[in-house]
């Protein structure tokens, strides 16, 4: 299996707007777009620096896997995701080595990206996710 | 303020060595170095993956900052370092806008960095890092 670059970096915020405020403001960052990925229950903002994405996220729903991720935690960092190529074969590859995964094939994420969650009892406590762009 | 790129992502690890082995075996990246810093009570081992690096924490001392943040959250991501132009100006212009920071001014890291901390309570949740290699 071979990454590429870390895509983007998920984090779990409580309200988007007031967090994009921080980023573009503070850090210096430009939000390039905005996004609701309706499956995962999620509104999502990106801004890009160097070969890696921020990737905010709000719930759209107190049960969806940010709202609750929020409850439990607090707001901060979500997930990694790795930029790979070939993610079925490398998908092949993890679940050999014995990896959970969560997504047993890829789905479409944001940015129309495949995008496929290992469990992050398999990942040493960091949700990690491998994205391609077909 | 000028943010260069992701210098590297934090990571929480109860066992470094198990760690190692998982991004190692199979995500398939190679440790360059291993690094005690004393000041924050942590084995440090690093990865590189395009411009970014992975940074993974092992506490040397339950009291230390990463032990408590184990005990609190779990294993997982501790902080996000950016590269940085200019890091004392940097820090200046943060605090002029009312950024909480950890470090008034910025101190030696691990591979002899300039760094300073930004407390998560200014940066919705995430611990955030500038680093400057001069």
């Amino acid at each position: 299996m071979k990454l590429k670059h870390i895509e983007h970096i998920g984090i779990a915020v409580k309200d988007i707007n007031e967090s994009i405020k921080f980023y573009e403001d503070i850090l210096g960052l430009k939000c390039y777009a905005i996004e609701e990925v309706a499956d995962q229950k999620v509104k999502t903002a990106f801004f890009k620096l160097g070969d890696t994405k921020i990737e905010l996220l709000e719930s759209t729903d107190p049960e969806g896997p940010i709202g609750k991720f929020i409850e439990k935690k607090g707001e901060g960092v979500h997930h990694i995701a790795y930029a790979v190529e070939g993610i079925e074969s490398a998908l092949a590859v993890l679940e050999d080595k014995g990896i959970r995964l969560i997504d047993q094939k890829p789905r479409k994420g944001a940015e129309g990206l495949d995008i496929a969650f290992l469990h992050p009892k398999s990942t040493h406590g960091v949700l990690s996710e491998l994205c391609e762009k077909k």
